[in-house]
């Protein structure tokens, strides 16, 4: 763990307790647990401490889907934006693009400690006036060709409808996205893809774990099955980003805004940086 | 400690992280001595915790004044103000009230875990426009009509240039000003309260500690038995309220900001309410 991660952990602890204002025991009880597990694991990396951090989170808040409101309201908020940004990538002259730049937007929707801007759609537009700092996408363009068969992990919800755009905007026969297999601050899972009807436009797969990313250690047979057969791996978020950077996948697009400096400072870029960057 | 209090105390060394930035096992071996005096105390009152945060912070990053340059730019804005607000003060229809107010308002600048506005005047001009919400300053000033000796106890620096006005406005003949025996936060200390030069217009006298409160059990017997004997006690900020609110004096008045919610609830009041309240 850096130690700039180790007060990200305690943030979530407290935005939690803010949200759901348990009893003064509970909190206690709460943040105690979180505070002994980082004790007890210094050196463990980010994204299983997450992962920790949200198991203790729902069992003391006793609440499985600690996010299901945020969610959803993500989720409809860019559904009912969804045919005017379908009309605004299909009339630019790269629809390819267009579709990519806003589904690394997406990935602003992120409720874990990098709490959410009130106005989305304002952040949105200020994100499309900027370009991407490291911009790979000629390269996932021509890997996308080559590809016979394409796995895309999704994130959080509301950036799901632009993945589903980007997915539609490709037009590869073969794409699978993938999700979490169980609820995890507003990350997609299978629910969320069949609610923002992912499941018309491509195959759907559960990771099978509850990490807020994806980390093979927890990830089902079947995923991870998928995961090496795949050719071409487009991987969305900050949170992929940390579980997979070191991964043996030889062909793995990472699709992110690095939303903190130790991120950033590891991509060489700064914080709140786009990047399309192949591992 | 009360759960909010944990997050405060994190803070604390966040910002003084990011502020002095170790290297990054100095850096961790801080965090994890204040996670070990968190997690082997949690029933301890939180102005005892804070002392040993700012010890564990000064022996880890190897400084006895973390936050002298802060100090000395407050004590320097409000000096060069002094004689705007002296006149201002003398003009009003009640120099005591207004000075009073000028005294509370300065416990504004904290440089605890509750981070000092960039503009400290137009603060102080907000404050201004609001009203006590609790304002026993009718029962301060016929105590300080009874009383032949008062101690009033000091809090910030910055804030100890109203502490100076409000006392030359008072003209009571038999005032000690007492302060900080080591520097802590941006306590005032000795050297501050003759910087502004609080010693020109009453005694100045040491609690001979280095809590960010005034804790007698942490106090010289100097410093109690001038508690003891004052008829009156004016206590500043809401450090010295959290360390003396179930004190035994029978005569105390707190003055201050309620800076977070736990301390505001205590006092019946909101966040950011001023009060000027006896025990």
């Amino acid at each position: 763990m850096r130690h700039e991660c180790y007060f990200c952990h305690i943030k979530t602890v407290e935005s939690l307790i803010r949200k759901f204002k348990p009893d003064a025991d509970t909190a206690e009880g709460f943040i105690f647990a979180v505070h002994e597990l980082l004790a007890a694991n210094r050196d463990m990396a980010n994204p299983q401490l997450a992962t920790q951090v949200h198991r203790i989170a729902r069992q003391h808040l006793d609440n499985g889907n600690l996010y299901a409101a945020e969610k959803k309201e993500a989720n409809d908020l860019l559904l009912g934006q969804y045919e005017d940004w379908k009309k605004r990538v299909r009339d630019t002259d790269d629809p390819f693009y267009t579709a990519a730049k806003l589904a690394v937007i997406g990935n602003i929707i992120d409720y874990g400690a990098h709490s959410v801007s009130r106005d989305i759609s304002a952040q949105i537009q200020g994100f499309l006036q900027q370009d991407l700092t490291i911009d790979m996408r000629g390269e996932l363009k021509e890997a996308l060709g080559r590809a016979e068969s394409v796995l895309y992990l999704g994130d959080n919800c509301g950036e799901v409808v632009f993945d589903k755009l980007l997915i539609e905007t490709l037009g590869h026969p073969n794409i699978t996205f993938a999700v979490r297999g169980k609820p995890v601050i507003n990350d997609v899972t299978e629910e969320d893809a069949g609610y923002v009807g992912m499941d018309r436009v491509c195959r759907v797969l559960s990771n099978g774990a509850d990490a807020p990313s994806t980390l093979m250690d927890f990830s089902s047979d079947e995923f991870k099955e998928a995961f090496y057969a795949a050719d071409l791996v487009i991987s969305k978020g900050q949170g992929n980003f940390e579980g997979l950077m070191e991964c043996d996948h030889p062909n793995i697009f990472f699709l992110l805004i690095a939303k903190c400096a130790p991120i950033a400072e590891l991509l060489g870029v700064e914080k709140n940086n786009m990047v399309i960057v192949r591992r």
